[in-house]
């Protein structure tokens, strides 16, 4: 029946916070600068990434990409974090520090066993060229790329489900969407897609509080990718 | 300088006339009907796509998508080859014919190479769909799906390479088209992009007209995606 798995990306498939900690260090490394970068990688995704569509999806601010919204933001941490100022290269290099994620160590192996049976795509608020370079890098088997940036539209929007399934030709009940957030996973849900919580208590640091119960209205529950492939017998 | 290589896939990169005859062929036999299976695959892909694009480029036709493009010629051919009555599954799965289409042999293991270095995309006029499928399908280890589609637009409009560029967020002269048409490598020229021709003197059978002798001013000229890799250092 589902013949298509669509994922999440950021915490889901790839480990942003510690990625972007790492490129941070790297940078303070090279300009001899100390701070806390893990606060700072928090804080870009946060207030940057989750606020900036928040404030697009009420009608605050009018649409733009995931990377402007990644830029933005990145402009006005550099100096407040004391990093500014860099060049303008070295800023855009750093930017594209979201284009150089590392996948957690199941998801390549995951993706690939899951990739025998279905088609499997990013559903993500990630730009085309942000999911296209991460995904080369770490060897992510995708069969296509999917964004909510082809419509202008961001998860949790339906529009944003539908698309994929608009994409691949499917219904949305023919869709299963594999994410590690309960509010993607019941917009999913909302639009008629199957869905599958894969939790990655680890997303927000070894510090974060824990994770809620998962919610016994998803189809599945997997601890990781491997574990969601032997549940859908692949 | 050159950062990705995007691809025409219809007759460049797949056989589609080999392998809609067989197509076409295997319906013959369990429907015992014999028809001029050849002439059959050569006027839906002349008469259905080709025309059809020149149709919506110049405004005869409102814009429709190449899937629409095929299952309305299809519709039309069935009767006249003797074809019908299908049932309305058995059209589908012939109308997806053009989502099976096998690759000329050296296909598969170039684009591996090429995408050791370069990033890899289809660039078709083939929907989202059916080139995601017959990648998947045949191996085609793309890195993302590109089609004109995405903007309602068709190849050789300028507006559909730079589309190119744009979700891969480089300039149009950090990419290069490889094509087996000259009309979609000038095409390709005109928008800013570099352009490899790779001929394929087969695509229309063994019977067709010898191609025109190759265009100096493309930047490469290969006999195969083999060849296009060494030439590229690959």
């Amino acid at each position: 029946m589902v013949e298509a798995l669509v994922f999440d990306v950021f915490g889901t498939c790839v480990d942003w916070r510690g990625s972007v900690i790492r490129e941070l260090e790297a940078v303070g490394r090279t300009k001899g600068i100390v701070a806390d970068w893990s606060a700072m990688a928090d804080e870009w995704r946060r207030e940057g990434y989750i606020r900036g569509i928040a404030s697009i999806r009420s009608g605050e601010m009018p649409y733009v990409g995931s990377d402007v919204l990644f830029g933005r933001k990145l402009d006005e941490l550099l100096p407040k974090y004391g990093v500014a100022p860099l060049s303008e290269p070295e800023t855009r290099t750093l930017a594209h520090a979201w284009r150089r994620l590392d996948p957690w160590p199941d998801t390549v192996p995951g993706l690939q066993r899951l990739k025998t049976r279905f088609v499997i795509s990013p559903l993500s608020n990630g730009s085309f060229p942000t999911l296209t370079s991460m995904a080369k890098r770490a060897a992510m088997p995708w069969d296509c790329i999917i964004t909510t940036e082809l419509r202008q539209t961001f998860k949790p929007a339906r529009e944003a489900y539908l698309l994929a399934a608009e994409l691949l030709d499917l219904q949305p009940d023919q869709v299963m969407l594999v994410a590690a957030h309960d509010s993607d996973l019941r917009g999913a849900q909302a639009a008629g897609l199957h869905t599958a919580l894969v939790p990655r208590p680890l997303e927000w640091g070894p510090h974060a509080p824990p994770l809620p119960a998962p919610d016994p209205s998803f189809d599945y529950v997997a601890t990781d990718f491997l574990d969601l492939a032997r549940q859908l017998g692949v």
